[in-house]
């Protein structure tokens, strides 16, 4: 890369200058970049692989920005965002202060509208076609297999097919999500590339004019598809095949693993060693676990909605298939599902990101937590995520969750809890159960299965004190410790961690209310209607008066960057609460 | 009705043993004894007339309760509830203790799945399917044209085409939802409804087995199609052909009226005329606000998921056919759709009731909060809704809804104070605003439209006092009012109108924490989260001690019932607040 070959090409007036047999070498530098960059950066590397000629040949045809370009979920974007004025920003991609991993409004008029969820893009795009002034301008929505098969992308399109909206969808069929897609659509693409036609046109049943299967790495091809496209009007869809991980033989090889491969050799693709971590993430604690206990328990069935291996469930769905359910990237399906398989006496473990469980709301009130159905929800990513950002981190679920009536929400300290929380649950439950845990490592380097029953709905004091109670959730139960190591007055805090979000132990916590001269609760997500909101309900209730100091992310969204530094920029790393914890002590004592 | 012909039938097992030549009359009988009972008692009449052939010949031919019948939404259930041990009680549906108006599982073996919100029935079956231990059960789901046209139905046929699953969908077509049906698949049920057969069927695309269309009100064809539907097996679509409100002309004629029309003559249809009700229903006097808006200001857009009957749309739909969007049913869309065109400059007001805006919160949070967006949510039905009960009582939006940052929530407490919120709101906001408002009339009897603006984020004093100050929010201004008029001591109570739930007007917050000796908070939604657990958090924040009394709704689901009593039994009602300010008032001057 040392000659930099196209270093001018930094917008996409300027790629229009090239003439057309140019683009071919072009695509190829952009591919190196990227690969090159995410080799000693991090992201997601196969999407943005997949898309290069399909961006040159997007931004090369149409007349971007004014021409409207989503692309939907936003892994794909990468060669975007460097066409679109942001080629020197890319070394500092998914950093703190650097550019997003995802399309941004705030970062450039070539992102029209932000990603991060599937599906979003085609409802987004019919509004701006709707909005048009005149039926000149083209909206493109690049939208993947496995996405459009999301609740939310056939809502718009069952709309979309009965405008005039000058909308064409350009289907990146890759047959990938992270994972393999699934479903009946993803099957009835395979059929069309298979044929080279469609006989029975799933899209020509919504009204919508459909050409394809096209080649989506033959830049002559695109540029000959998107020529035409730009002189047509009304929504249409244009069906392209293209390669996850294009052009590095082993992802194109290994696509699950070099989704997000973490850094690599960037000639040879080869893996970095796994670095200094020994210790065990919870997505492994997670299934293994699940995959120990579905073994005894044939009453379990584990479903993911297009994540078994983000989830930790690769092995529980190579080891036991009939125990293991991937839907696809439809999360409100995924909880339904479960609760009809709850009806029937199966114990569901319904496994979610927390940020995705967003998208199944109404189905956890409505179907799960109104008829009281044991449905399991594993929430995991809950707490910052880090480079990902606003769209990932899972800080809302303690809220949007604990005012649901009929529902337990509790959220493991360590590995072990973890582990006694799914082996409990197993048992049966009266109720539903949501079970938060963080992306990342645990504090163990190796997994022993011997599992105790939970102390449900149970406190558990963790270290005695004279003065201030602090009452943690989950594993800012770790960040509490570090910081109380650190304070010389260590001993005038008592530590307890809360281990369930709802219901409150109202008697230990009546006893810590009568004990101590005041509270600070610790949560790894936002304070309003989180568990510090629930004992404050709690203390007006009783009429207490002592003071309650929350410690949670305030009401902003939190940005993207190291995980680590993002909970030191909102407060809620072990120096910032050890100061928080003396100041309150001075208070107190004052 | 006086000779009770087939009174005898009040099972599916005392059905199968009418020969097949009786079961027109019984049918028949089964309809008048709807329509008599609707008649005087209210409820949805339309789509339970629609299936009346269709229930009995599913209970004559499959066995339920071991066959498994699922009635997505549950409108179309009435016959199945009569014939299903509740015929008698009937005649208290939607009655407080009365059976309820939707499908439920702690009332019958026969309802396998509780319902209330479309869409959910074919994941529910689906789930029961694949839980089945043999594959001769049958699982069948009678689901709407308008209901499958939702993302979430989409998302479980596109699962169930890749399984062997013994389900059949039996499409139940009457080409309406609440309001005629619109989208691109109900276009595509027309032409194969025209040419009765399917050249590109959509149900194939998805490896799902088509059969139909069939009159769904020949019983002799629908026993012909189930006898052969018991002995096939997999996932298979039945397209059946209703009349909504079938056998009562007026009904059938007028659809949307007749959906859920009230008390109205039996044998005439006529509608009993309006009751004493001279008020102005909050619907109309959003929809005619709007309405003179919209004709002022060409930006705004009313996008509605197929309510537009029910939120008082149905003129500026006439009226201004092109700044009024009907979705379907299709909340997420629906949100994603009004923030691409707020990024074009439209201001989109996006009506959705309460309960049904959970299934957009994702939407809401990522979509359109996260990127700011100017996006008008009218939360319609906000409250305690009455007779249709728990899945649509509007209690939890305060509290999903608070966490989100960037987000306004204002609640008006009357017609005025509405209207001045949506007049505000068309002049252009920074970020997304919330209005949420009840179900059912407002305090005015003729609308005047002489609009001004909003003071944003501020409280307002309705009442001084001495010692407590009570905040309301929203319409429980008027029942605070009613409490603090009957009270001997009133003027202990300053009353507060919070207008806003977000943000706080934290300048007035600390005014009266500072002036009074105890708060207390009404609202009409779940505490947990709620605005007076924002409050808390408030006091919490600023370290004040004095008592906050939280009045909501607890954590429970509250059941269906006539409103008002509702209201009582949750201690929201006048009388009761009167006590608790009382009580209050007591503990203050000790």
């Amino acid at each position: 890369m040392a000659s930099h070959p196209f270093k001018e090409i930094q917008t996409p007036e300027q790629l229009r200058l090239l003439p057309p047999e140019e683009l071919q070498a072009f695509a190829e530098t952009l591919r190196q970049e990227i690969i090159h960059t995410l080799a000693r950066g991090e992201g997601h590397l196969g999407s943005s692989l997949g898309t290069v000629e399909l961006t040159v040949a997007l931004h090369y045809c149409f007349n971007t920005p004014e021409d409207i370009l989503v692309w939907d979920v936003g892994h794909q974007a990468y060669g975007h965002k460097m066409l679109t004025g942001r080629r020197k920003e890319f070394e500092h991609l998914r950093q703190r202060h650097g550019i997003s991993g995802f399309p941004k409004r705030e970062e450039s008029t070539y992102d029209p509208f932000g990603a991060g969820h599937a599906g979003t893009a085609l409802s987004a795009v019919l509004g701006m076609a709707l909005s048009a002034s005149n039926n000149k301008r083209q909206h493109i929505a690049v939208v993947g297999d496995a996405s459009i098969a999301n609740g939310m992308a056939f809502e718009a399109l069952n709309h979309l097919g009965t405008t005039k909206a000058n909308v064409l969808i350009v289907l990146n069929d890759n047959s990938m999500g992270i994972d393999p897609s699934v479903g009946a659509l993803k099957n009835y693409f395979d059929r069309v590339k298979k044929e080279k036609s469609s006989s029975t046109n799933f899209f020509q049943s919504l009204n919508l004019d459909y050409q394809g299967p096209l080649d989506g790495h033959d830049l002559h091809a695109l540029l000959k598809a998107f020529e035409k496209q730009k002189n047509n009007t009304g929504p249409r869809i244009l069906h392209v095949v293209t390669t996850k991980g294009k052009g590095l033989p082993s992802a194109e090889k290994e696509q699950v693993r070099y989704h997000a491969p973490g850094k690599f050799d960037p000639v040879t693709g080869k893996l970095n060693p796994k670095q200094n971590h020994k210790k065990i993430k919870f997505q492994e604690v997670f299934g293994q676990s699940l995959l120990r206990l579905a073994q005894q328990n044939k009453k379990i069935v584990a479903i993911t909605p297009a994540m078994p291996t983000g989830s930790g469930l690769v092995d529980l769905m190579n080891v036991l298939p009939e125990q293991c359910i991937d839907v696809g990237i439809a999360e409100q399906h995924a909880v339904t599902l479960a609760a009809g398989m709850a009806t029937q006496g199966k114990i569901p473990f319904c496994i979610i990101y927390s940020t995705f469980l967003q998208r199944a709301y109404d189905q956890i009130i409505h179907d799960v937590a109104l008829q009281k159905l044991p449905v399991v929800f594993c929430i995991d990513r809950a707490g910052v995520v880090g480079h990902d950002g606003p769209t990932h981190h899972g800080l809302f679920d303690l809220s949007f969750l604990s005012c649901i009536p009929n529902l337990y929400i509790a959220a493991p300290r360590d590995a072990a809890a973890l582990q006694n929380l799914l082996y409990t649950a197993q048992l049966g439950i009266e109720a539903p159960l949501a079970i938060r845990y963080p992306r990342g490592y645990s504090e163990v380097e190796t997994l022993s299965f011997d599992f105790q029953k939970s102390a449900w709905g149970k406190m558990e004091q963790l270290k005695k004190g004279s003065q201030i109670a602090v009452l943690s959730l989950g594993t800012m139960a770790k960040t509490v410790a570090a910081a109380l190591d650190t304070l010389h007055e260590s001993e005038a805090f008592a530590h307890y961690d809360l281990c369930f979000a709802k219901p409150l132990d109202e008697e230990m916590l009546q006893h810590i209310f009568k004990t101590y001269s005041a509270v600070m609760i610790v949560e790894e997500g936002v304070k309003h209607g989180g568990v510090g909101s629930a004992i404050l309900e709690f203390s007006s209730r009783h009429q207490y008066s002592l003071p309650i100091q929350l410690e949670g992310v305030e009401d902003v969204f939190v940005p993207h960057g190291n995980a680590s530094e993002l909970l030191v920029e909102i407060g809620l790393d072990a120096s910032t609460l050890a100061k928080k914890m003396e100041l309150l002590l001075n208070k107190v004592l004052g």
